[in-house]
């Protein structure tokens, strides 16, 4: 099981707010996989979905051969949902202040990994599936980070074009 | 913890494949509040998140007060990425039959909440948020429903209008 790094100073920035986190879980997540990139330390990362659009790079996902049935017609799709579990980050912020911003905002308004449940969620381009190997584009985490679950993106209800995030306006991309 | 039923026959119909969950799971989730629906049965509830849209039904969110400064910022939002635990099915199906089509599916093609992980993620509309609560339109889910993650919306990596899934091509939005 994931841990978390316990609450400490040295893991909050002046302007962030950190919580005690409940004393248990409700529920347990099972690691089905694992996702396989070029990036072993943050800073080779791309610094988010965007980038990893752009860079293009071809990723990996091996799943646990356990589950391998369950893929049958995900091949028919080209554009998957990944959820992944953020495994090397702490839990407690409630407010961060992301070093590109520089000011203090909401963990639920960023898609930074520091979050109660680290999940991220990332739309990636499927290029294909061989046995229990996913080739898929978009990926901006480290090597290795869990998978956790998989999904079709349908874009009559997961496309909003005309969304907007208010206090991103005029930027470019989501940034952590 | 959330518990799934015990594997039984009486949960696998013809044509569907199910599978041993592994032993124990590898991390811990928090429940960090809950989704308030009029929905107490599944029969009631919205086939999908295309059926929630149209139907326009406002729901609540009730945020676990300890996380309410972690909003700050969402306000801004248009729109919002839900992730929320499943936590009545079973977790144990790798290829099911979905009474719509009446064929078998791999699992992680379906956007059914029937999966290892029993994680939804929607998209839903951001109408308010007072406190702790947040009123939003495009949940499909049942009463109390344990929410687990609010992210904003970005459509720079989030939107691909054209994205297809191959073997709903033709059909009008996913069904479970």
């Amino acid at each position: 099981m994931a841990q978390s790094p316990d609450k400490s100073e040295a893991f909050v920035r002046e302007g962030e707010i950190s919580v005690e986190l409940p004393a248990q879980t409700d529920a347990g997540v099972y690691f089905i996989g694992r996702i396989h990139t070029p990036w072993q330390t943050r800073k080779e990362c791309p610094k988010n979905a965007g980038e990893a659009r752009e860079r293009g790079t071809v990723c990996t996902i091996e799943l646990d051969p356990r589950w391998q049935p369950a893929l049958k017609g995900l091949e028919t799709c080209t554009h998957i949902i990944l959820l992944y579990w953020m495994d090397r980050v702490q839990r407690d912020l409630l407010v961060q202040v992301p070093s590109t911003y520089g000011v203090g905002r909401g963990t639920f308004s960023l898609r930074s990994p520091v979050r109660p449940n680290p999940i991220a969620m990332s739309v990636v381009k499927l290029l294909k599936i061989e046995g229990n190997r996913l080739e898929v584009v978009g990926v901006d985490c480290l090597d290795g980070t869990p998978l956790i679950d998989l999904k079709p993106y349908f874009p009559s209800v997961d496309s909003i074009p005309d969304a907007v995030v208010g206090w991103h306006a005029g930027r470019n991309g989501p940034k952590d």
